[in-house]
This record gives structure tokens, C-alpha cells and sequence, in this order.
């Protein structure tokens, strides 16, 4: 299994708190140490960082966490390898291009049986059945939607129903990225947590680490964090029930089934 | 315009060294200073490195440098924006996934009337011609062949003809990757070196570094290194020909038209 995190905010925010939280759980507090990666949207640009080295050691979490880089929308995943080996390819989070915007993907769960599903246009690089199940989901969005629904809520009925079949095979915990909004489906685990005016001090679980977000933070901020895991043990995180989905954008959430 | 830099190489390489002659060309001994890139193969996996900042400034730049990251294929672009703004979607190399490869493209030239053409499966995300150069070149491809064809040659023709028309447009100096092959079309300046046993010592032209390749190589190594002009004082580099194109894997020319 593994670990996810993702940010959706109205102000470009850099992850470095709730990150340096996350990758102690690759290899220290936590099991996840068959690779780590990150995805950085700036606008509809993309930056994404992996290594299949655990999220405790690796030089590229410590340089990532120390630029630190400012973005709206992140995703993050750690890894604990059940299917396909630990290289570079089998690195979440996984990235395409489709509609004109980079679409990235990381997962939380494992599949029985996606690999008998035929793909679209999408076909995987790698041999994880994540990267396989997001090739899935884009074959099937552009198969309804050969271009991008004008209406987003036709949209996002759509990708819940896709999602919905995909937690029929298996544990199918998702965070996934258009540039524009942040999508996030709980199979079997993931909080959320909002954060704005006024703000106060937060601290995490798995470091000796407490910032008060007074002092990095405008009254106007809105900032939202989704984890597999609570990051912070003074803070009281939102659990999602099992089967929601929802979809947030500029911290804010736009969509919800629940 | 813009400065490339690839290699291909039979073992694990690093290319610090040619990267740093390289970023000093991003705004010190060249006016490159509109962002630069990096793309490294390590199998079919891939890492990217985006930085609109100036190469020479860049953090990236330097921590990529320091890591350093052992690859058998890297594809290098250091920008001069003339098509579209200096932004991290604009910033070479660009990806994309195609017959279940990561496909990377850098150029170096300008078209014209590019964006007159249509465009098949891909699509581009930022503005430039260049990107949108690629995503033609992908369509072209996809539609002449739906799967990759078994025989290469017939790929490399193909592709051969997509180029040499691409330069029909425009100054069209590319460097592209399937991770299989490094292909180069030169339409105006490009030079490759390949460096193998006997080993020598190199110096750069941009900085004052020189590295005796006899301490850092094995006596099978082969490594070939492309560029827009040549990154050495001392060695001798071989110039493309107009309209010349050549195909590297592991170090070593497979298909060339001249």
C-alpha cells in the first residue's frame, strides 16, 4: 500500500510542512520506501520529481522541500511496492497529456483483474496496475468526451462513474490532477482538512515540526490538504467516507457526491 | 533560438560536464536565459527538469549537476523565447506518452505557419511552435502506424520524412527520444562527438573546467554527445549537414541519411 497527499489552494503554497510529514512515513515512521514523487502544477505548467529511493533518504525530497516550490495544485504519493518492481517508471505520480493539459495520477489500493480491461489511447510505460487503471480512466473520458465537456458537472458525473467501476476492482484510493481542479476518491482511507482565516499553529504527527501558519499566510488564504492519514495531531481532519468523491479547485470544493 | 544538447551513451553516463558548459551559455557566454530543461532515460523510465529561470542561475540547474544523475540518454534544451512567453509550460523538453513510451522533443529554429496544421492525438499545453511541432510529428506518426512498427527502418524512414518536411517551416534543429533511440535532424548547426577508448582529457569552451575522461570511464565505454555548437576547446566535433538526420542508441549511429 501507499501514501497520498495532495493541496489544492487559492494562492500559490508551497507543500514543505505537510511534505516533510509525509516522506518520514517513507522509510521512518512509515513503510513506504520503494520510491516517492511529486507533482507541482504552476498554472497548466507542470513539474513532477520521482525517485524510487525511500522518501527519508532521498536527496531530491530534501531538495524539493528546501527550494521550496509554490504551487496550487500538488500530488504526492509514497510507496509501499505491491505490484511492479521499484524503478523510475513504476513512480507515482503518473503523468499525460489529454485535452491539452497535463493530467497527473497517483493511487492508494491495488486491482484485481484491470489488466484484462482494454485501454484507449492511453497505454502504460510501466507495470504497476495504477499507471494501468489511469490509462483506463483517460481511454474511457476520451472515448465519451473526445473533447473536453463544456459543462464541468457533466464532467465530473462522468469520472465518479468511472471511478465508482474501478473500486469494484480493488482498493482504489485516488488523487488526480487536470491542472484546473483536484479530484479525490476514497475507496477505503483519505481525510481532508481545510485551512484559512484565522489560522493557528499545526503540528506534525510523524516530525518534531510545528509552524504557525500566521505568520506564512494572508487573511484571504484558503488551503486544502488531503491525506491518507491525518499529517497533524492538533488538528481535527475530515475523514472521507468510503465511495466520495470529490473535486476541489483553488482550495475550494466544487464537486461532491456525498 | 535556442542551444540543444543530447547523448547517448552505452553505459549509465553522467553529463554534468557537458551541462555545465551548457547553463553557462543561459545568460553568462550565451543569451539563452529564457529557462532551460532536462530530460534523463533511465530505461523506459524518465525524469524532467523544468526551470524557466536563466540556466546559470537556476537551483535546479545546479543541484541536476551535483546529484549527479547517471543516464544512457539525455536530451538538454536552454531557451532564447521568440514563440511564446517564458513560462513553465513553454520550457523544452516536452513529453508525452506514446506507443506505451515517454517520448521527449527539445528544438532549436522557429516555424512558420506551424499552428495552420492540424493536429491528431496530441495536443499542445503551453504556446510555443515547438511543442506544437512535436505534437504534429506524434499525430503524423500515430496515424501512419497505430502500433509501433517492428521493423525500425522503416520508423526511421518515416520519421525522416516528417522532419525534413517540419523544416520545410522553419529552422528546425531537434533532438527527440522514444528511450529506445536519440534521433538528431539538423537544419541548420549541430555537431556530434563520440567519445570511446583511447580517453582523453576534455576542456570546456564556456567554463574554465577540464575532465581527463580516463579517470571516469571503462575501457567499453561509448558515449556520444550532440549539440548545437561544440562545448570543447580541444576536441574535435563533427558537424552535421543540413537536412541531415541520425538515429544513436546505446553510444553508437543506427540509421543515418547522409
Amino acid at each position: 500500500m501507499c501514501e497520498l497527499l495532495g493541496m489544492s489552494a487559492n494562492v500559490p503554497t508551497d507543500i514543505s510542512f505537510s511534505l516533510t510529514g509525509l516522506v518520514q512515513r517513507g522509510g521512518k515512521t512509515g513503510p513506504h520506501k520503494d520510491g516517492w514523487g511529486i507533482a507541482f502544477y504552476e498554472g497548466s505548467g507542470l513539474r513532477v520529481f520521482h525517485d524510487p529511493a525511500p522518501g527519508v533518504e532521498s536527496k531530491i525530497a530534501e531538495f524539493v522541500r528546501k527550494l521550496p516550490i509554490k504551487s496550487e495544485t500538488v500530488i504526492s504519493h509514497i510507496r509501499k511496492a505491491n505490484r511492479g518492481k521499484v524503478e523510475l517508471k513504476n513512480t507515482h505520480p503518473f503523468v499525460r497529456e489529454f485535452w491539452g493539459s497535463y493530467w497527473t495520477f497517483a493511487h492508494n489500493g491495488q486491482f484485481k483483474g484491470i489488466k484484462e480491461e482494454s485501454l484507449g489511447d492511453f497505454k502504460p510505460v510501466g507495470t504497476t496496475d495504477s499507471e494501468y487503471a489511469f490509462c483506463w480512466l483517460l481511454g474511457k473520458l476520451k472515448k465519451k468526451f473526445p473533447d473536453r465537456p463544456r459543462n464541468e458537472a457533466e464532467l465530473f458525473r462522468a469520472i465518479l462513474k468511472f471511478v465508482t467501476e474501478l473500486r469494484t476492482k480493488g482498493v482504489s484510493n485516488l488523487l488526480f490532477s487536470d491542472s484546473k481542479n483536484l479530484y479525490a476518491f476514497c475507496s477505503t482511507k483519505l481525510s481532508w482538512i481545510t485551512r484559512k482565516s484565522p489560522f493557528g499553529k499545526a503540528r506534525l504527527l510523524d516530525a518534531d515540526l510545528t509552524v504557525d501558519f500566521r505568520k506564512v499566510t494572508r487573511p484571504g488564504d484558503i488551503v486544502t490538504v488531503i491525506a491518507t492519514q491525518p499529517l497533524t495531531s492538533n488538528e481535527e481532519w475530515n475523514p472521507f467516507s468510503p465511495g466520495e468523491f470529490q473535486v476541489w479547485r483553488k482550495g475550494r470544493i466544487v464537486f461532491s457526491n456525498a
